[in-house]
């Protein structure tokens, strides 16, 4: 007589041996963590793990971002404030900013990133010539995967947590 | 060569001929439509239809609502505005307030009403009698078609698209 | 001694009388009604009229939509179903498609639509021709208002309802 | 003749100097450190720290929320796994869980938590003793401020980032 809905009570969780990924092409330097992504809202959960020094593409949001500082001291060119461990940002639905890792650490820096819609890359005059969101996330992860003989977790769990196979793979 | 993920594309569409269901056991009066739930989220897509002079619950919201007036006329108690055809009201997550659909009219009042989390009913006392949200407006759908020899839709579709069939009826 | 957060109990509340603004540059026979925007999320909630035949551009979001289409009829010319009154249209996060308005009705179609981040507006090739947002409905209706003499609203109370003038104007 | 939306680019950051809060009544072992609360969402950005072997009382979330694990090993009573540092918890909208901390290990727990609606303390029969939301937590923050003789910060400044005195305190 009850009606059964599988997987409301299922949380999803992802341990830590999911693999670092080389931010590419983007920067070399830079290295991503996916946990999961959420295709319906196009949520991404992530870490991005970058050397003291580093610069990263100039960006624009389309949504919502929360940031929390780990390790590593960083700031965007446009603003005048460091990030460090311990601290959060949290950035409105179309901001654009530079972040820039200190070089003054030896420490890589590392961010965990809740992130919803479009990452555009700029160029210096502002142009976009990249995107990054929850689709070229997973791309990203799953071409790893392809060449490294690993067998890919569905990092999509968390809208449908019932089923473990969502994801079909026609690679 | 490319990785494939169903449904990324193909929007969710509810049609009309979805029923209206009595809203019980809070009111035999009103009646409710469900579109669509979310249950990662907790999000409801629906209409609600009420005829004038009814009164509705108090009650609270743990999460954002959207509603938007089709028809007829009603107000907050607590408040001096009416909506009426046409208008828009946001309510922030833990609003509490009492609806009351005007009696001056003779046409029912039909809301489309977007709404997260839950909401919860109260006595005149403000404690908690009831409670509304994803899951019992589901079970409301659900026993509805099973009382009536309706085949019911997967209202969940948004958070899988590809599977159609996802809601595992036990029923 | 008790704190006082003021706005949360307060919804925002939209009347009808808010101006239907031409959807230029993209189309002067659509006209669009702006009822919200959240800075913050990016959010925006609006109505959207179109004649019988209408072609809209083709567009991708970077966010999820809701449509309730209220009167009219249209489709996606990627999909075979049509949308009419009462339907419930929901996109996922990164959704393309083309909207076209029926040609075979008298009624113009009015769909009311709550969405989240960048509507990207393509030509032929699917290059990105054209963004909008809530920064970009915001401007439009500004300048709507300034053009005919009507004094604002600050539409962007939900983010902030304590404060009635928060968008400072600096026309 | 340009319209500025102050804030837009202007994104909100917390620095580590925050407080820890006793997570009084509802355990002395348990401490938090709030950075954000957004009042419109629902949203609640923090830290949670336990020793070694604390048990947190039983709870029922009415919104999404999402847990990295920084440091130390704890788990779910009702699951099998058990997260670690650098781990990731999603939770579906009306999850119940009862978290524990691993007694086996010397390190404090900590994990960073972005959290949306209400949190509901159950007791050993599922009956709500007790609610946690945006509005308890800024309670907790600006009572610690004050019995502390600590100047208190705006942590609601997403929702409105032009503004950095918006909460009223009528302490």
């Amino acid at each position: 007589m009850a009606t059964k809905f599988d997987g409301v009570d299922a949380p999803y969780s992802a341990e830590d041996s999911l693999p670092w990924l080389p931010f590419s092409p983007h920067s070399e330097l830079v290295t991503v963590k996916l946990y999961a992504v959420d295709p319906a809202r196009g949520e991404v959960v992530m870490l991005l793990r970058a050397p003291p020094g580093a610069e990263l593409p100039s960006r624009r949001l389309t949504g919502t971002t929360t940031i929390y500082t780990m390790q590593g001291r960083w700031k965007y060119r446009e603003h005048d404030w460091v990030s460090g461990p311990g601290s959060v940002v949290l950035e409105p639905a179309g901001a654009r900013h530079t972040p820039t890792i200190l070089a003054d650490g030896t420490d890589d820096t590392i961010l965990f990133i809740v992130t919803v819609g479009d990452l555009q890359l700029l160029d210096a005059d502002g142009q976009v010539v990249g995107t990054e969101n929850w689709h070229s996330a997973l791309e990203r992860y799953l071409a790893y995967c392809r060449d490294n003989d690993i067998v890919p977790r569905d990092l999509t769990r968390l809208s449908d947590s019932s089923s473990p196979d969502r994801v079909s793979l026609t690679i």
